[in-house]
C-alpha cells in the first residue's frame, strides 16, 4: 500500500525499514490471558521493533458463551473477562517513546456461530449500571450467537452485516497502575473504536521498560457507541507488525489511516473525551504540521471528524480526526 | 430524486402530492427577527402543508461582524445573536402531527467575505464557559472572514473546504416555553446537525396550533461537534418544502436523508444526547419497522451510526442513525 | 432579628427603611396562575420596594393530587405544572438591579393530609428520565399524603419529620426566554434548594422592566437532592418583605442568612453547577469582601459549603457558602 | 463514647470485645511508602481483628514541599504522590467481608508550618485539568505554608479556621487492579471526605485475601468539594482500631458517625456519584433496617443529607447519609 510508505510509523519507526521477524503468540503459547493491564505481570513474547506478530485473540467472554443459553451472568466470573493476549516486550522501549501498532488483517477463528453480542444485566448505554445507579430493574439478559465469516456477520434472517473487524483493546502498559481490562484510559485499554482495524496504525504512549503491549477484545463489527454494551465478540488470529518511535512524547493514544489523523480521549462524562481529543489534535497540529493554534482550533470547528467508540465502558471513547489532506 | 418519492414524508405528507405553492421569505418581509422560539411572536406568514418557502436566512451574528475587527463582544448585544427567520403558520398543524421540513437548496447570499467564524469568550468546548465556569483567562477573541462560494469555503491560502451547507437552528415552537435562539432541545433548535442540509428532510414534532416554523443559523461548513464554538456562518437563501404529517406523535426531531434515518437528541452531559437519540432509534424501529425491541438494540450495537451536531450549546447534540438497507 | 439589620438588603436596599406596605395576593386575586417564567404574562400586582407581600402558594401538583389514588400520571396535565404566584411588578427595577427576597414566614394552608410526596414515572434521580434515557421499565407510581403542621411532617407511623420549609421556586423574569416552572437557571427557577426557608434572604438578579417576581411551589421539608423527584409539597401562606437593590450587576442568584452567604448555580453535569457556583463565590469574595482571588479559591477548599438542592430538575442546583464570620 | 458501643462494629466486628493489641507503623517501620492500592505489594504489618494501629502518616506531597517557593511541578514526580501507609493484612479477612475502621484520633506531627495547600497546574475544580482538556492557560501555580495544631488552621492573619482533621484515603485493595492513590472507586481511594474523622467509623469492602488496608492523606481541615484540589495537608499521627465483619457484601464504603449512617459513591459525572450513594442507601435501610423500598427512596427525597467529599480527583465522592434516630 502507497500510503503506508508514507505514514508516520514509515517515517520515523526505528524498525520499520527492516524485514520483519514473524512471532506467533498462539493460545497455547499465551497460556495464561490476563485481566489487568500494568507493569506486574509476566512477559510472554519478546521482539524487536518492526517485527510482526500473528495473535490469537479469544474473545471478550473467553469463549464461555458458546449457546444462547449461556448467560453471562450465569458463566462469567467477574472481573475476569475480556481477556488479553500478552504482555509483549518491544526491545529498547521506554518511558517517553511510542509504540507504533499496525494491524495488517483479522481473521476469524474457531466453529462458527463464533460471534457473541450479549445484553448483560448492568451494563449498556440504555440501562442503569454499575456507574449510572438506578432502583429500575435490568433490562433482560440475552445472548445472541451470530455467525461470522469475511464475507459478512448474519445477524438475522433479515439483515446481514458487513465483516468490518477491529481490535477493541490494546495497550502498553501504565507505568505504576493494574487497570482492569473493561477500561480505556491513556493507556489505551477499552477503545472499543471501530477506526482501529485493519489498515490502521495505532501509537501509543510507552510508560515503562519495554513498553508491554497488551492486545485482545476483537470485534468482527460494532456501532458508533456499541449501545447494548457489546460488539460481535469474536476470537481472531491478527496480524500486527510492532514497531518504536523513540522520544515522541504523546499523552493519550493516536491513530492513523490512509486518509485521516485521528487523537482518541477516553474519559466521563462524554464531552471530556471529546475535549481531551480535540485538544490532543490541536496542539498535534500546531507541534508538527506548522498551523498556528487557533487557526488549528477554528478550522477543526469546520472540519473536525468525530468518532464516538463506546459511551458503555467504565470511561467513554472519543476519536477526533481530521482528514491528512487539511494537513500538506 | 427517486428516494424522495420513497421518503417518509412522500408517503405520510397531506400536502406532497401537490403542485406546492411558492413563497418568499426575504429579509423584508421578515422585518423583525427573532431571538426566542415559542408561541409568543406574531406570525410572518401562513402556509399550506406541501408549499415551498424561500427564505432569506441572517447569519448568526446578524451581519453585524462585518471585518475580522468586529469583535463579537464588541459588536453582539446578548442575547440577541442568532436570528430566526418566522414563526412560519402552517394550516391545520395540531399538537400531536409532525411538520416535516424538506431542505432543496442553500445557496450563499451577499457580498464576499460572506462567512464568518469566531473564537468567542466564554464559548467554545475548549475554553471555560457560562456553565463551565472556570477561573481560567479566556482563550483569545479572533474573527475569521471567509469567502465561500458554491465551489468552497476559502479557509486559508492553505486549506479550502468543500461547500456543505446546512441549517444550524430549525424548530416548530415548544408550547408553552419561549427558548432563546441559542439552545438545542425537544423542539429542535440550535442543533448544529451537518446532516441537516439539501437532500434532507427534518420532522419535527408539533406542539402548538400552527406549529410556528422557526428557521435561521446557515452554515457553509462544519465540523463535528462544532469545537470552536462557530461554523462557518453565512447568510444564506435556502429553500424548503413543508409538509404536514398528521398524527405522528414524535417526542424529538428526527432526520431523513438518502440512505439513512437519524433520531436526535438535545442534552448535557453528552452521553444523555447520545441516548435520548439511541433510546429513540430503538422505539422507533419496533414500532414502526417491524423489530423486537431488543433485536433492534442489540443490532444497533453493530450497525449504529453516531453523529454530533455540536457540544458547545447550551444543550448538546446528538443523532443516531441506522441504514435504510437495514430496515427494508 | 439583629442580624438581619447588619444584611446586605439593610445596608443596600432602597426601601428596607421604610414601613412598609402589606400586599395581599390570595388564591383568589392571583386568579390564574403561571406554568413559565418569562416576560409574556401579565402583572397580577405592583408593588414598591421594600413592602410586603402575602401570597398563597399552590402545591406543586396545583391541588389534583387530593388522595393517595390520585396517580401523577392521571391528573397532571404536563406541562401544566408547579403552578407560581405572580408576575409581581416591583417599581423601578430595571436590569442590572437585584431583587432582595425576605421569607418571613410559611404557614401551611387548606385541610390535612395537606403533604404529597409521588413517585412520578420517568422523574427522580434513580429511575431512566425524559433526558436520561433508558429502555429499563419505570419504577412504581406511588402517592403519599402526609399530614403537615407546623409542629411536623408526619410522614409514617415511625417516623416524624420537622417541619423545615422552604420555597422550591423563586424567580425574576428572563430577559427574553420564557422559561417553564420545572426548570431552575440563571433566572433562579425550580431549585429547590432546602435552605431558601424563612429567615433567608435570596439576591435574584433583575433582568426585565419591573423584575417580574414569580414564587411558588412551597416545601415542607426536603432532603439534600430531592432524590425521589419531589419534597413533601403543600400549599402555603407566605410571607415575603422584597426589596430593590440598584445597581449590582450579579448574573446568578444568591442567599443569605444569618450566618452564611452563598451563591447557587444550576447546571448539567451536576459538577458544573458546583462550579458555576462556586466560581461566583470566589469572584464575590474578591470584588466585595477584600480577598485576593487565589487566597480565596484556595482558602474555600478549605471552609466552602456545599448544599445540594436537586439533582432532578431539567437542571441540577448546588448552593455553595462561606460562613459570614470568616468575611468580617 | 456510649454510641460506639451500640455501633454496627460493636455489634458485628469480630475482634471489638477483645483488648486491642497495639502496632505503630512508624516511618521508620514503613520504609516505603505506596503510589499504588492493590494486591502486588508486599504487606508491611499484620494484626489481627481489633487491633489498633498508630500511624505515621505522610503528607500528600510526601513532604517535598517545604516552603512557598517549592512549587509542585517543580519538585514531585508523577505519579509518585499521595503516598500511603500500609499494605496492612487483617488475619482471616476474605472476600465478601468488610473491614471496619474507626478513627480514634489524628494528631499533627512534625515542625510547624507543617500545612501545605497548593494550586497546582492542570489540578482543581475551577481550572482545565487533564480529563477537563481546555486550551485556557493554567491558573497560576501558588503554594501556602501554613502553621497547624490541634487548636487550628491558621491560614492568615486574617482567618484562623478550626482543626477538623480527616482521612483522605482510605482503602483495603481492589480484586486485581492497582489504582493510583489519587483515584478513588469502590475499593475507597482518594474520597477527601471530611466526615472521615476521629470518631468516624469506615466501613470497606474486602476483596482479596488479608484485605491489604492502606491509609494516607490526612487533612487538618477541608470544605466542601475540596475545590482548588488540595486541603491542608499534613503530616498525621493517626490511631485506628481495625476490625472485621464477616459475610457482610457491601459493594461500596459506608461510613459511621455517632448520630448518621452514611453510604459513599465515587464516579463522574458527579450525579453518577450520588446516585451510587443513595442507591446504596435505600438498598441498606431495606435490607438492614426493615423499611420499604420505595419508601425509604421517598423518605430519603425528605431528610436525606448530602456531603461533596471531592470534585477535583480522577473520580468525584459524594457521601449520602440518614439520621441514624429515623432508623429506630
Amino acid at each position: 500500500m502507497q500510503w503506508l510508505a508514507e505514514s508516520l510509523v514509515a517515517k520515523r519507526g526505528i524498525g520499520w525499514a527492516k524485514t520483519p521477524q514473524t512471532h506467533e503468540l498462539s493460545e497455547a503459547k499465551q497460556g495464561v490471558y490476563h485481566y489487568t493491564i500494568g507493569p506486574y505481570s509476566q512477559a510472554v513474547l519478546s521482539i524487536q521493533p518492526g517485527d510482526r506478530v500473528i495473535v490469537e485473540t479469544r474473545d471478550a467472554f473467553e469463549g464461555a458463551v458458546k449457546t444462547e443459553d449461556d448467560l453471562p451472568s450465569k458463566v462469567l466470573r467477574m472481573p475476569f473477562v475480556n481477556p488479553q493476549n500478552g504482555p509483549i516486550v518491544i526491545e529498547g522501549a521506554e518511558k517517553g517513546d511510542v509504540l507504533a501498532v499496525y494491524i495488517e488483517s483479522m481473521i476469524p477463528r474457531g466453529p462458527n456461530p463464533r460471534g457473541t453480542c450479549a445484553m448483560i444485566p448492568q451494563f449498556g448505554a440504555l440501562s442503569g449500571t454499575s456507574l449510572t445507579a438506578l432502583l429500575a430493574e435490568d433490562l433482560p439478559e440475552i445472548v445472541r450467537k451470530i455467525d461470522v465469516d469475511e464475507q459478512g456477520v448474519y445477524w438475522s434472517k433479515r439483515v446481514t452485516l458487513p465483516y468490518k473487524p477491529h481490535i477493541g483493546t490494546l495497550s502498553c502498559s501504565p507505568e505504576i497502575d493494574s487497570i482492569n481490562t473493561l477500561t480505556p484510559d491513556q493507556h489505551g485499554g477499552n477503545m472499543d473504536l471501530p477506526d482501529m482495524g485493519p489498515g490502521s496504525i495505532t501509537y501509543l504512549p510507552v510508560r515503562c521498560e519495554g513498553a508491554r503491549l497488551f492486545i485482545g477484545d476483537a470485534h468482527a463489527c460494532q456501532g458508533d457507541g456499541e449501545v447494548c454494551g457489546t460488539a460481535v465478540e469474536y476470537p481472531s488470529t491478527t496480524s500486527l507488525r510492532v514497531d518504536l518511535i523513540k522520544n515522541w512524547a504523546i499523552e493519550w493514544p493516536r491513530l492513523e489511516t490512509e486518509h485521516m489523523l485521528m487523537t482518541i480521549g477516553s474519559a466521563r462524562p462524554l464531552e471530556d473525551a471529546a475535549r481531551i481529543a480535540y485538544k490532543d489534535l490541536v496542539l498535534w497540529m500546531e507541534a508538527e504540521f506548522g498551523f498556528d493554534r487557533w487557526d488549528a482550533y477554528m478550522m477543526l470547528s469546520q472540519c473536525g471528524i468525530v468518532r464516538l467508540g463506546n459511551f458503555v465502558d467504565p470511561k467513554y471513547t472519543v476519536g477526533t480526526g481530521i482528514l491528512k489532506k487539511y494537513l500538506a
